[in-house]
Formats: C-alpha cells, sequence, structure tokens
C-alpha cells in the first residue's frame, strides 16, 4: 500500500550537515530552531501556545535507503533497525519531542532542535503525558547506554 | 512537497469500526492486537523482544479529509487540530505507544491497542524513556481533562 503525504511546513535548525549533530533532542537541550508552517495551516495552532512542548513527525530528507541491521550511536553492537531510532529506516519518518517558546502568525519558536535544518514538517501533535508517559519495564541494549545521549553526536553512517 | 510511503504491515486490532473504539492507548489497556509485519522486514526485529514498549507510527486509513478546528472527544470546546490528537489531519498519521509482549516470526504480540483492525503500519520505532520522557510545564486544554481518557470512547465525528 502506497501512502503519500505533503510537507506542511519546514523545519529551520542551526544544523547544516548530518555530521556532529545531537542524536535526540534530549542531547540538544536549548538549541533554538524554528517551524515555518505553511500559511494555509495557521488555523490549526489555535490554542497551541499552551502546550509546552511538542512532537513532531517529519520526513528525513536526506536518508536514502536502509539497513536492517545497525550499529547505532550508542552502542558498538549490531542490533535490529527496529531497535533503534536511526534516520534510514523503510520509511523515512523521524519524531522529535520539542519546546515550544513562541508562535507569532505561522512561526512558532522551539527549542531542543535535533533535525537538519530544512527537514520536511509532515505534522504537528501535543504532548500529553497522559498519552506519552510510559511506565517501561524494558528498554533492551539501550539499558545499559542511557543519559549517553546528552554527550555523543552524530557523524556520517546514516547520511 | 511530496512524500511517498510504504506500508511495513498490517496492525490487527478488536476494532471493526470507528464508532467506539478508545481514544488513545492509555484508554485501551490490556486490549491486545498484533502486528503482521511484512517478511522482508523481519531482519529488522533483532533484539527488540528487549524492549517492553514500542511507538507505532501509522496511517489513519479511514480518514478523508480534515477541518482546521476540532472539537476534541475530550472536551466540549473548538481547539486549533494540532492541540488535539484528531485522526482527521492534513497527513494522516497515527502514533500509539503499546506493550510488546512477544514475537513470533513476523508477528508481533501487542497490547493496549487503540486503531482500527486493519491499519497499515508505517514504522516501529523502541520507546526509550531517555528520549520520551519529558517534564511539561503546561499542557494547554488538555490540562483540565487528564485521566478522563480512559472511560471516553470514541464517536464517529472524525471518520
Amino acid at each position: 500500500m502506497t501512502i503519500t503525504y505533503q510537507s506542511i511546513g519546514t523545519i529551520r535548525t542551526p544544523f547544516k550537515k548530518t555530521e556532529g549533530m545531537p542524536i535526540q533532542p534530549s542531547g540538544a537541550k536549548g538549541v533554538k530552531g524554528k517551524i515555518e508552517l505553511r500559511n494555509e495551516f495557521i488555523e490549526g495552532l489555535l490554542d497551541l501556545e499552551g502546550f509546552s512542548h511538542i512532537i513532531l513527525l517529519y520526513h528525513f530528507h536526506k536518508s536514502e535507503g536502509y539497513s536492517l541491521k545497525v550499529i547505532p550511536f550508542l552502542d558498538d553492537k549490531t542490533h535490529g533497525l527496529f531497535t533503534t531510532r536511526a534516520p534510514r529506516r523503510p520509511n523515512s519518518i523521524g519524531m522529535s519531542i520539542v519546546k515550544l517558546t513562541g508562535i507569532v502568525e505561522n512561526i512558532l519558536e522551539i527549542e531542543n532542535v535535533d533535525m537538519l535544518d530544512g527537514t520536511p514538517l509532515l505534522d504537528i501533535k501535543p504532548y500529553i503525558p497522559d498519552f506519552d508517559f510510559v511506565n517501561v519495564e524494558k528498554t533492551g541494549w539501550h539499558a545499559n547506554h542511557s543519559g549517553k545521549v546528552n554527550h555523543i553526536s552524530s557523524d556520517n553512517r546514516f547520511s
């Protein structure tokens, strides 16, 4: 089944190339960016300023192809692609939770950005702890690497 | 910019129609479903059984069109679409965090399913508290409705 989407806007960040980027928003604290929403969608922002955090879904536009087994940035062992957040995926959809600091017309000011400048935006959802906080029992290979995301940057392995 | 994806599998759930469904996984505790992953992607599941929760991105295949202002299931006032998780969106991508209870070949057994039977799956990501737990300051209109998701079901307003 083929599914077709249209970008609803563009994410602006300080990151012009894939090397040296933060690998998650939790490793990008305070890094400022903005969303340029297409004007036709402005009405959909009504009341969004009441939320401190939003979930962005976007297209990894510089990713091509994928491997089903990868060595993620945070480990030195091979794992299944679906246990990682690597950008090269069968459907290259990225998901980041960012802080929303302001909205002026079609521009959303955001913080903790970990995506490439020019990234096409697919969707904005409110981050709601009732829905998005989960008490997990197991976090697989990542359990040994908790906290590391704050001081590891990307290299070019997924570009 | 047009972006094209292919379904990587199908989500099976007890929900055959949009009315009366749970509106979030937190309102669907214990409801069992499964993912039928396309065989070509099985390798990508390596080590996934180590994670208790996974994030599913999928296509709301029964949603058509959208309104930029909506009355969400949890409130009686109109809000911008992007402050809600309503399925009718410019790009109808759904996101649910489900519990992973077993994997046998290409079948993933899951719990807390809140999507329609037959939903096309776009991506599986591991739920990792380091990335996905956020301390929010504000949750907008939803702040007055915390907890309600557990006992409200959908009607047909977004089908």
